[in-house]
């Protein structure tokens, strides 16, 4: 494959182009962060000056950015990536965004003869350091196709699951499960300890049963010992709870829990826990039962 | 072991005593439906005249009642278990009901000489019926002691998980994990088909990451295919949602997912989906989602 | 009117058994507390030994209890006042409880050939104090004719609404959307203060309009200046929101606000404020947004 | 005072422009709409052939849109508003937008020497129709007071509230105070009626008392009656409770039930009673509680 492009280097970004490079891919990257500009040439790829130099003659642009408003500007934006590459390149937006900018995205690539996928992904730095990322992708099957090997790199369960904007959905229902998950086990902590059950036990019996969970197998020991360092971090979780909401506005559904459970977030992130990981959720459901004094 | 009696022989009781019979144990069991009591008989029990008949010379006295009241009324009342059963025998109720209710039996029954343990379960009919469910035993270390022999006869999962009360309060906090885990996954089916994304292939992938669940595993595709034969009733979920909020107000906490999932599972009830499978609760989130038309 | 009974000495049955003696009544009182029954002397009125001796000859009895266990020990148990009185009795539970614990006591009420209502009263210990309760009825119109009078004594507002049970269902439908109210001005007042807007000002435009309330009205200024001291505590308005929920399920409706609103009130007693007005509300959602800086 | 410029002249503009004209003022107005700018012309305004038209030369420009899309395009777009006027206009967002919008709108006007209010209204289109609107501005006092001989011709309760955004702000808390009320007063009425009690008669006295409101007072016999004909509609609201909940996002604090009301709003327009009366939360809830057969 020919030149690729790779626009936002940071926690992600950098892992992910960095195996890219590694691959033996021709990486041409660019972010504002000079550091990190350091961190591509140091693994083998091109520090670009631009994003228009970063996608200069790219036959793939992949673009990794905090939210819809980054998106916007690198891509939709004059100069932006759209007016920067020739017809026939295909965009791969990984970052998480709301679906409807996504869809925005593909328009104005389609007018221009650019393709784009969004392929957001699950996993975290944990998943991008060791190419354990999940990708959900939408847009279309041929060009789902070609960008697939560059996914493969980084990416282990990799699914094309619908057209533009079908990846941020897919991505969006699994951050509002998730979410809930962690408020629902937060709330059977809450409950156990206040009535004298010992946690730890009573978590054994529920990940065992229909109450059981990747979360509950993955984290109750840390929840019960109150360890939260991340791991994803709630103020992650607190942005993709809105997007999980503007899904559902886009989308013209009523989902009440979502709803609940993104103030919940948002309370995690106001009461100071933002830089925690998002089992912390439990320290909110804690102080709305006085039990602060839990914490370790 | 002496003297089984068992008072409850429900769609949960009658397996469980058969399973107790047939393991050659001496079981007398009533309940106020005589077919009850005649598949008792062709099981191998003895069909008792009355709760007294039934317990008297016991040495262990299970019971399996649908809630609070039926428990009072059978154990607590004037003529019931604890005034028909002699110092030093062991009650094991395991039924699902408040832990309040459960530590004033354990009270009562102290104040007789009465060991009591309680021990609700899940699993359901299927779990009953092919000897599979978990138990949640909450009572002293050395009554769980004597009657682990038993548990084990219809029991796969069998833990001590506390003091008295403390077995209704890890099934309440099972319940409330279900019952939000379902209310979860209805959301992301809803928003997924509202976003013309396929459902099945998105629960896939939330199935293989973090959002994972029991209960993605074993009901994703019936759910997409709205298949709510049950399993475990709406109804049923009702009453032990109650359960929860009187365990949560019990110990004193607040916990708003599990209030407003009791809603939405009251809502299932009230919209006529008694007798489905809880996971019908997407039935609910479709039509405040006015995608009642999903419906097969 | 002959003889009347009253059981039930708290900060509410006080000042109203005092009204009706004073307004000429022969008013025989009973409560477990001695400084109680004094007070009644004090107030013209006769301190009876027991439950028994207080309702003996009455024509009607009041009783003013905290929940509905105090009820069914007071009025349906053993010896209680349905035992004590002579059929043709009016029985009027004023006390706030259950709807179907107030059903049950008129169907047990009524085999014995007595009369019952139902009766909560609004307006606190004020009210009671100036004689200007809000009362809510249920039960038979000419049942209600008879005890009107009575109830004028110390109420301003008398309605009959209903059957049995009806006046309970008024009154928590009162306080569900009283603790609501609560709950939407204290996330009002908490956007406002977050956003650098002078909460009085807004709160002034708010009143004016469609959001306009009593509780903006009487207490807005309270709540800026963070004074909560009761009125109505918290503990209070917890029990009734029990009630709410309680009357929910009876009738078979799904009311999700209802449920959250009771998360944050128990919220607002697990957080150590049930003895503070129900205003408080307010500190549990500047909690939940990580002000509690706020506090004065 | 000199010209005035009109832009967006909907069901809200229309009026409102006309009152300014019909009171003398010198009133230049664009809307997309041909009929719209008939209308201006029929109340003795000038249509003008676009927005540029309609600004130049004015002292104060108007703008009325419909959400902040628009008020992007055209205030901040190229050749918009700010691009069109002179240093020292005064322009005054009369649009119900997110504060952060309108905080950027006053900061792109202040790098060019316009002078920006943020002004949006209550009292909908019989509001504006009767010259009762009310008004929650946010800005610089001095513009305030230059604006406010202006809001007086079609507003009737002007309320400087705050910085640039607290017009916004206090906007948001208002309508998630109306949303949340209709929400209570629904679950009210739905307790009420499937409890056996006449909902009429019970809504009275919560109206008399503590739980006593505008809304109870002006919309308890329609909602009641389920006469649903707006009145403010749910399509409308659920935009408000998308603002309410962008502002909170933006004040980084919690609001659980807004939250939640937010997504019975949302039901209420997936349900297709978008173009109701927002009182027609009372549809979500009956449906919810499975009594949809209570409509007429």
């Amino acid at each position: 494959m020919g030149k690729l492009g790779f626009i936002g280097l940071g926690v992600m970004g950098t892992p992910m182009a960095a195996h890219l490079a590694a691959a033996g891919h021709d990486v041409s990257g660019f972010d504002l962060n000079a550091d990190a500009r350091a961190k591509l040439e140091a693994a083998g790829g091109r520090a670009a000056a631009d994003v228009a130099d970063a996608v200069a003659g790219a036959e793939v642009v992949i673009t990794m950015l905090p939210d819809h408003p980054q998106v916007e500007q690198v891509v939709l934006a004059p100069g932006g990536v759209l007016d920067a590459v020739a017809p026939g390149t295909l965009l791969a937006d990984m970052s998480t965004i709301r679906p409807e900018t996504s869809i925005a995205v593909a328009e104005a690539g389609a007018a221009k003869g650019i393709r784009v996928l969004d392929a957001p992904v699950s996993g975290g730095q944990a998943g991008a350091e060791e190419a354990a990322l999940s990708i959900m992708v939408g847009g279309e099957a041929a060009d789902f196709a070609v960008a697939r090997p560059l996914f493969e790199v980084f990416g282990k369960t990799i699914v094309h699951v619908g057209p533009h904007g079908a990846g941020q959905v897919v991505k969006a229902a699994n951050q509002l499960v998730v979410g809930g998950v962690y408020g629902l086990v937060a709330e059977a902590i809450v409950l156990l300890e206040a009535s004298g059950v010992d946690a730890g036990t009573g978590l054994d019996v529920l990940a065992g049963g229909l109450a059981g969970s990747r979360i509950l197998e993955l984290k109750r020991k840390s929840m019960v010992a109150r360890e939260f360092k991340p791991g994803f971090r709630i103020d992650l979780h607190h942005k993709d709870m809105g997007i999980a909401l503007a899904a559902a506005r886009q989308a013209d559904v009523a989902l009440p829990l979502t709803g609940l459970v993104a103030q919940l977030v948002a309370a995690g992130r106001s009461m100071g826990y933002g830089s925690l990981d998002h089992s912390a959720l439990l320290k909110v459901v804690e102080e709305l039962s006085g039990r602060s004094s839990q914490e370790v």
